[in-house]
């Protein structure tokens, strides 16, 4: 069997309904799994199934999350479950794990370090650098960068952190692909145009790809990132720069369907691709159609992963 | 009549093939225009028409030009077809300029200040300032900064450029629609989330819209620009702040029928989406939507603006 942990995130947000919608349907096409759901009672209404386990650390019904009002509260009992669901996978109970959308700024009022999930993990897990990577049916994009100013991104594209964040990718399509093909973009317009707008190209971007292009994986670049998008799907990932070069090709094309995956960790992670949405939470208006597919990718990877594990063994 | 300008480019670039698939179709579809195309004759073929026009001001069958085989001579020719084309613009004979694409490194061995199409033109209609706007059926990006390092966007980012490029934009759209609707990208991911990762968009792009609005515009911003665009066609157009942001969109989704437009000139130019494509020219593998696309834009563009023109005297 396989063992996935999820969470709905913060409890008054749309991760619950999202949540609701998409596991039980999910079970019933994925016959050999079982999921973990962190999350407290109340809030998943007639949710049941056979291979569901609610774990209800708290168990009580005195606690009350109203959908579209979050608190300190809502907040705090995010952390916790993500806190517990991560535990799971740390101590190998389960494969992977799926988590629903939190607030960064209303968890940071309960831990003040709190900036994110991915960083959080990374503590947790002790890992050395994770990357970020966004997939669709057809389209996964890994980022080098993430949440930071434009004007950083230059001063924070170092060799190394290119060559990291192309071996993570390699290593995890290598699960679905035996030689997978990966393209990295440049970060200038036209990729610089043979250097005159910019030598980031040159200098860090092209040496990282030369330097595992020698140890004989397969990749494509820097390409010019306007005129690449059109063709990337013929690529299993594509490598950016920065957000905004990867996530405005993505989410344009895949607004409601792409899964952010974490890579770096000693367990994989995928989380939907959209924010709390307290606006339209409880109004059964949210789509979980990224839950599902957070569920999905992460079920596949993990069959995957262990068919592999056991063919080398 | 409208009078339409042209040019092919680089005599041995896909220009010419892509201007003689297109010409043709073009008037045989819009019977109240001439186009005058400004070329050799010798790279034309058997292109006639009773409402073109060909001028060859050297008129000579002695200049060779071998598609796929630039030099410094077919770049000088670009060069001069441009600069009568350009004339005829100015004196008003014609209504708007359709350029074909022409290699700037060539061009710039004959004309060391040459760093391409708009420049050169800003420079001869000695205009304030020029808007790039790029379009497609249902998709206009306008970009407030060009062809410079991703790293110097920030710094180049002014309130006053942000403010002209939306005027630009919406003079051009009014031509089309009475009230343009009008979206602003911020810079950074997420458009900052609130003034986390970076701060132009509190410090510059909102004044831009701020001060707009309150003459009269309707602006919709700064939007977060990664799931900004799967709602882009709601809009007229589009202001990125710098290049990929609005082509790599466009391109994704448009990449041979998008049309570049140079607004702030005394006259409208269009131009060919793509470059000079040295490797396939002649070769009968260039498509020729873009060409055709420049040349309805231009078409488009003028009549409705002669009308408005009209019907304002």
């Amino acid at each position: 069997m396989i063992h996935l942990a999820a969470t709905v995130g913060d409890p008054t947000s749309i991760g619950p309904e999202v949540a609701s919608q998409s596991i039980p349907k999910f079970l019933r096409e994925n016959p050999s799994v079982v999921v973990h759901l962190f999350a407290p009672r109340s809030v998943l209404k007639n949710l049941k199934h056979a291979r569901l386990e609610i774990h209800d650390h708290r168990d009580s019904k005195s606690e009350k999350f109203v959908p579209g009002r979050p608190n300190i509260k809502s907040g705090a009992r995010a952390l916790e479950d993500l806190w517990i669901a991560s535990e799971a996978c740390i101590r190998n109970y389960c494969d992977a794990l799926i988590t629903g959308p939190l607030d960064k700024f209303i968890c940071a009022k309960t831990d003040k370090e709190f900036t994110g999930h991915t960083e959080f993990l990374q503590k947790r897990t002790k890992s050395d650098g994770t990357t970020m990577l966004l997939a669709s049916e057809s389209l996964r994009v890994a980022l080098v960068t993430t949440h930071i100013p434009l004007k950083d991104v230059s001063k924070n594209l170092k060799k190394e952190k290119i060559e990291k964040t192309i071996l993570r990718t390699h290593q995890f399509l290598k699960t679905f692909s035996k030689s997978p093909k990966i393209a990295v973009c440049g970060l200038n317009p036209h990729a610089s145009d043979r250097g005159v707008f910019g030598t980031e190209e040159q200098k860090i971007i092209l040496p990282a790809i030369q330097s595992l292009k020698r140890k004989g994986l397969t990749i494509e670049g820097p390409v010019s990132p306007d005129s690449f998008f059109h063709r990337a799907e013929n690529y299993d990932a594509v490598i950016c720069m920065y957000h905004d070069q990867g996530l405005i090709p993505l989410k344009m094309k895949y607004f409601y369907e792409a899964v952010n995956i974490t890579l770096g960790l000693p367990f994989l992670r995928t989380s939907v691709d959209h924010g709390t949405a307290f606006d339209i939470a409880g109004k059964s208006k949210a789509s979980s159609l990224s839950y599902a597919k957070a569920l999905e990718y992460a079920c596949q990877w993990a069959k995957r992963f262990r068919q592999k594990d056991r063919g080398s063994t």
